[in-house]
């Protein structure tokens, strides 16, 4: 992970913008017809450009031959050890939907499930209920009013499908449970149970919780049960103003990525973006209140996971095609890559490297490359690296790190 | 090294099959009449395919700048920081020629060297006597049934020239003993010393062992004294089958490198190969009932070690004309790579990066590599990396790692 003691004793005050643009899951594999990868075929005279200006490189968002989720994969990039820093399923969820989230509420992600007249699961997703269904039920609970203790509040939202988040919010809660879901079919839902003493409260206010919420949807089939997994809290990770004396905001469509975001300090921008071009616009509006901006393209990711080839490269030239929107704004500093890479030959995220251009007009050294993609990145200036040297080095380029010792 | 803990978590079941192929010491330097290595001189029409259709990169066995041997070398290629798992001399010798081991058991390599009329070292190697001298002196010592202690059994066997391994097997032993070689000639040998109080019992046994031995063949020059070094247990490895969850197998002619393997976990194939095609052949016998082999080709070091440019050059061309053996098999990731260097420029192992080519159709990202060789294989997509990251990526390529985090 980055050296935060390092970086933060090197941070000086400076006047310059970093943009750091994510096209999630942006890296793949070449197609056979030509030889090419999503990002290299797609028509990209922007992003080319930046690449003889400025210089590339590849990195790993956890660690060679590991492929990273949304979460771990985001973390790296910010420079945190995403193996160090884990963040629980249930914060992920949480964050993921935007709940607001205090250091002492425990989160789990819920499933509804479906109980045979026995009470035993019969189906672990409830058939894959439509999120409706799953926001009936939930709103059904609400609706129920349940106390668990006197002094502790019900966090509940839907997901999607049949997903859902609960938090317990009071003190004395700790996030040392074991899940409840028993991963097949025949048998109940296990209780909840504490893996330390000091969290045998809690797991006796989530059984509570569980027996009354199930109580209320009893005859609701096919989603008729709960079981809750990833009882987590907020990791406390180190924020950005500190590490990096950066104030920074997040320009994200997705929940999950404004609350990744979130976990590290990174204020939460505002919009009504649906296209990336709208979302460059609205970097735009809040450009003079933010060191530091995070802006998270999502659609790369999803038409990688659909399989679909042509629709991935689309969305790279719909980004390519808006970006005389965020050079007009004059960044100090531009950072585009991804989070991991999601080939659409294998519908999933992978553990090939992810091609990265640091572009940085007279701070950065060319390095003769002619276009940004996988192969020019992995022959790049930059060379090979953890995605957790991104930050320091984006720091430098922005003039923001003092020269260690004399 | 490899997070093993991290791989543990994600390790997944699957079908496919892994052959790590080793030339041991395949890396060279370039000769001055073509400017190319030995690998890349080499006629490998097979290799330089799968460099098309794969992908390349470059490793460090240890560190930058450290020459590995044999032993380090190997436990690197599978995923052991050789500097925090140390094998001793004592060990590795005695695995090295096949002595079955416990884990109580303290190994010592021996030397033969001549003593004077006062019992002074006049020559460390005994004049460098041939091996067949050797078992001779061995056999004599075997005869002599020399007793250390009732509870104590006494392991000896010869190695090669000079060179042979003591143990002792009994409870209570303990390694931490310092040699007796003084390093230079006019001396007694020294006694055995116990570095901790632990080991005390076992220094007296062993200098017990070295009077009597001694004493068995006083008569014999210029092979009439003895000396120990290295002395070691079982450094007790984590096991592959429980690190990677693979069952592995492997293929070697030289037993140290059988020893090797099988202190990680893997099965010693039974074979009578004694050309790379006849290893191959013993991969195809045993193919169904592993996931992993590692197979091992001497000679490339062997004749670098000769300084042979042209012999090395036709090891790594036998290899590759041996190649569709190997590949009719339907392996679905294959590495080729070495232990560590051995331009046969230097006549002995180098510090210089080992060349690594990753196959696995439909998985790897080819990096538009079109020939395996040192200087391909420095700008090659996989980058520059230490040898304990090549397992985890393996794993990946075969499908074996489950995604880290949501």
């Amino acid at each position: 992970m980055a050296n935060f003691k390092l970086i933060k004793d090197l941070i000086q005050p400076a006047k310059t913008k970093i943009v750091l643009l994510v096209m999630d899951g942006v890296g793949g594999l070449p197609r056979a017809s030509d030889d090419k990868t999503e990002l290299e075929a797609a028509h990209t005279p922007n992003l080319d450009q930046m690449a003889r200006e400025g210089c590339l490189g590849q990195h790993y968002p956890v660690a060679m031959g590991i492929t990273s989720g949304s979460g771990p994969g985001h973390l790296g990039l910010f420079g945190y050890d995403p193996v160090y820093y884990e963040i629980g399923r249930g914060v992920l969820e949480a964050v993921g939907i935007g709940m607001p989230m205090r250091p002492t509420d425990v989160f789990a992600r819920g499933n509804f499930c479906t109980l045979d007249a026995e009470g035993l699961i019969s189906d672990r997703r409830a058939g894959r209920i439509p999120t409706e269904e799953c926001i009936k039920r939930v709103n059904k609970i609400k609706s129920a009013n349940i106390r668990v203790a006197d002094d502790i509040e019900i966090l509940l939202e839907p997901v999607q499908d049949y997903r859902f988040v609960v938090g317990l919010r009071g003190s004395g809660l700790n996030a040392a449970l074991r899940e409840t879901d028993p991963q097949r079919t025949g048998v109940r839902p296990l209780s909840v149970v504490a893996e330390l003493p000091a969290a045998d409260r809690s797991a006796e206010l989530f059984n509570t919780w569980i027996a009354k919420a199930t109580e209320v949807i009893t005859d609701d089939a096919p989603a008729n049960g709960l079981t809750l997994r990833g009882f987590a809290s907020d990791p406390a990770l180190p924020k950005y103003e500190d590490v990096y004396g950066l104030k920074a905001g997040a320009i994200a469509i997705y929940p999950m990525y404004r609350g990744v975001a979130n976990l590290v300090g990174m204020e939460v921008v505002e919009h009504h973006a649906y296209t990336v071009a709208e979302e460059f616009d609205a970097a735009a509006v809040v450009w003079k209140d933010y060191d530091f901006l995070f802006i998270h393209v999502k659609y790369t990711d999803s038409r990688g996971e659909d399989g679909n080839f042509e629709a991935k490269k689309a969305v790279i030239e719909e980004v390519d095609a808006a970006l005389p929107r965020l050079l007009a704004l004059k960044p100090d500093v531009i950072v585009v890559t991804g989070d991991h890479s999601t080939p659409s030959q294998l519908k999933a995220h992978s553990w090939h490297p992810v091609p990265l251009l640091m572009w940085a007009p007279g701070m950065v050294r060319p390095d003769r490359s002619i276009e940004f993609g996988e192969r020019s990145c992995a022959r790049g200036g930059l060379g090979t690296f953890q995605a957790a040297d991104i930050m320091p080095l984006a720091l430098a380029h922005a003039g923001r790190l003092a020269k260690y010792g004399a």
